[in-house]
């Protein structure tokens, strides 16, 4: 049986996957995919903005080897640094 | 409506809390509880492993600020560098 936390595990490959496959390295994902990931899965973090240029701030931030694209590792150093700002207001919400 | 990506981030903080919450800081994990997380979510990483001390060696590398106890930002750390490696995995056996 499969976990929780293996649930959670998993659903980051896939989501991951499911973008990055779209167009060329099937592996990692450019820029078309990373905006598309971006706006199909956080669309409420990107409505949170003001800034036009916040896809291509995220994308360069997560670019650490500045190859255009973003592999798995450079993706879920995003949905981890997301998930504790996540944890944090959940914390802060619990404690009022 | 929640996103694929928003789930697993969601299934993450879920996890942490449901074990967290059992005793001390209920926002971190002493070591009973991250035995009790591993044991419980991860067992199949553990039967993986003949060493009787790696729930210590987790503990002990996870605790960054040496504090007997996990708190959520480290955990996440423990999260991210399994699923790279469960990815790795994952290519590799479609490469195959």
């Amino acid at each position: 049986m499969t976990s929780q936390l293996e649930s959670a595990m998993e659903g980051l490959i896939k989501v991951f996957h499911s973008y990055s496959s779209k167009e060329g390295d099937k592996y990692k994902l450019s820029r078309a995919e990373m905006k598309s990931l971006l706006q199909g899965e956080l669309s409420d973090f990107l409505a949170g903005s003001n800034d036009p240029l916040v896809v291509e701030k995220i994308m360069r931030d997560l670019d650490e080897n500045q190859d255009g694209e973003v592999d798995f590792q450079e993706f879920v150093v995003l949905v981890a640094a997301l998930t504790v700002a996540c944890n944090e207001f959940f914390i802060q919400s619990q404690n009022k």
